[in-house]
């Protein structure tokens, strides 16, 4: 077992970055009691309003792939949809360090 | 005060990005004794063994300006830069989630 992590990066449509980050702060509400994922952090770019990130760790490749197939979050991810102009994940091998 | 967040991207030179991960992980170690540093991960990209990822989380940006005036960090700094073909920081402003 290995963990995962993964850059989320999402390019709202314009004016749409505060919408969107609100129904991935609740989609990271839901994360909470999900055993398997460490960090779901939301983040608005410095530079870009409109450009939102998500900091992600889990325990596994597997419980991360299982937290897509989740019903709330299927339906998360289709009120989402419409306010998304683009998704470009980064996705990481963990070695260590702080909060690791 | 606003939390502070940062990805710190490292380019590694052609077969450096292993030992460029190992003074990174030295540098989260230190960490762990900084008050102000919450998230100081060390990741190494799926696609890139020589593009290492620092996930960075600070109670506010003054926190982390301080931990790069350290005597240590200065140290490390130096003996990375050899490593290090080029560096580019995104800056985050974190809205909350699990690990917040």
């Amino acid at each position: 077992m290995r963990k995962f992590a993964m850059y989320g990066k999402f390019k709202a449509h314009p004016g749409k970055g505060e919408a969107l980050a609100e129904i991935l702060l609740e989609a990271a509400e839901q994360c909470k009691s999900v055993e398997g994922c460490d960090l779901y952090i939301i983040n608005v770019s410095e530079d870009d309003p409109d450009t939102i990130w998500v900091t992600e760790l889990w325990n596994d490749l597997e419980a991360h792939d299982a937290s897509l197939r989740n019903e709330d979050a299927i339906a998360m991810i289709q009120r989402a949809k419409p306010l998304i102009a683009g998704v470009e994940p980064i996705k990481l091998k963990p070695l260590g360090g702080k909060g690791f």
